[in-house]
């Protein structure tokens, strides 16, 4: 792969996750926290507007604006689509971007730790997780290659390479001090490896690890009249990334029926009650383990 | 003390807390959960507008407008200064309240357990406290009595007697099953408690128990500027009425500073990194560990 020579650190692309938020105020103040000697770094604080209104977005939600389609759609619905033509111009044109690399922060409610959410499996993406897991032995590796970068909806999709960076346990409109950390660190480590790499300096990396593979997103359950009935089962609340099988609890509707899931995969669910899925009634994400090979 | 002839559930106070809002719903369906036979249950909605707009309120917070001088200034500021006064005409009024007992439901993102707030030190409530973790070992009691329930500007202030159910850790907008659970049974002992004080019929309680008593509010350090210049400190985190003594680490500056806690008592700390306290900058409630003595 080329050496990259342009990196974006997007914050705010969600206006009530903090963390990205408060770790550029404070990168902008000390720029040499994110400087690198092999290429340029800059910060965008993606939704001012919602971060100001203390709200996830202030019409729809920014990070699925950025498929061609909807970039070339004019038709604007609300602030975000018009938002997303505004940074891709920024930022891109996704397709011949100007940015090589796009390090975009988010945070979760869910109990996922600090994850690396990562679009492609190429080489260099197996070598980033890799370089990150060998420095953070905590960090989870999530592969969400079941479409091209090209055909994904998401805001870092904008660069040919990038990844997102999405850490919790964290309530919307709150800094905990331990998820900072975290984001500060995978972000420090992220960059290092871009600069490793670029210079050709690599270190040894492990043979294989392991990772997770997004399969699919499962919703809550409704009534007939389109209302939520249930919730996520206490035993699967904050069990991201833990098995789940066939016949295991999976919702308690409130009336107290249990709903098991039925699955013929072991699947590793992720996003578990994450507040913002309750927008479209989501319930969790779900991933299989795989075993990645570095080269 | 008199009977209680006439109990009000409250939910949705805060449009984002989400626990106490479906369980109403729930209730509502199957009423036989909240009723009893010495005393009349009623379940009321209390701010809709900002559940549906997914907020905490939607200009002011509406559980800080129940003190006589705002409920008796015309100078609407807000839709919940509006709202207040409508309750009050349906609950209340305060003083001269139609509702004996306020139970107001509330979720906080602090890991703070189930908890009872109660306004008075009374016999009666002192005797609650008892009875409620008598049933719920886990159940924290908090006096909130250094201002007296006429003086409060809470909701629960509209009736002479009440409580505020405060169940956490739960991000907002979220439905967390132990959560739910345990504001359920909390709820439960409370109606029953009062079903077996109108009939003379308490069971033998224990003769003290431990509990806390509210003292101050801090706040989150500031820098010049006014913005925030830090955060809770990792250590204080989750901490919620674990003793913090004069000395402790409190709050991490975002340069890594870290600022100690100088206070003359043994504090225990609750409310810890609340999302609705980042409004008023605001980052934690002060308590000193107090022995309740029940007769």
């Amino acid at each position: 792969m080329d050496k990259i020579k342009t990196v974006a650190i997007v914050g705010g692309t969600h206006g009530n996750e903090y963390s990205g938020v408060y770790l550029q105020r404070y990168w902008n103040k000390q720029p040499e926290a994110i400087s690198r000697s092999s290429f340029s770094t800059e910060t965008v604080f993606a939704n001012v507007k919602a971060h100001e209104q203390n709200k996830r977005y202030v019409d729809f939600d920014l990070n699925r604006q950025f498929s061609h389609e909807d970039l070339n759609n004019y038709d604007l619905r609300g602030y975000e689509q018009c938002l997303a033509k505004s940074l891709n111009q920024q930022l891109g044109p996704k397709g011949n971007a100007r940015t090589d690399f796009i390090i975009d922060l988010h945070n979760t409610t869910s109990n996922m730790g600090p994850s690396l959410i990562l679009l492609q499996a190429d080489l260099f993406n197996r070598q980033m997780g890799a370089y990150v897991k060998q420095r953070m032995p905590e960090a989870v590796v999530v592969f969400e290659d079941h479409a091209t970068v090209e055909e994904h909806f998401f805001l870092s999709s904008i660069s040919p390479q990038g990844v997102i960076v999405e850490i919790g346990p964290q309530p919307q409109s709150v800094i905990r001090q331990d998820v900072l950390d975290w984001m500060a660190n995978m972000t420090k480590h992220i960059l290092d490896f871009i600069e490793l790499h670029n210079q050709d300096e690599l270190p040894a990396l492990p043979d294989t690890y392991e990772a997770f593979k997004y399969t699919e997103t499962l919703s809550l359950p409704l009534d007939d009249a389109g209302e939520r009935a249930g919730m996520v089962h206490h035993s699967v609340q904050d069990g991201d990334f833990k098995p789940l099988k066939d016949g295991d609890p999976i919702f308690t509707l409130f009336d107290g029926t249990e709903i098991f899931w039925e699955g013929d995969y072991i699947a590793y669910p992720h996003f578990i009650n994450e507040a913002a899925y309750y927008d479209n009634n989501l319930a969790m994400s779900l991933a299989t383990k795989i075993i990645v090979n570095v080269d």
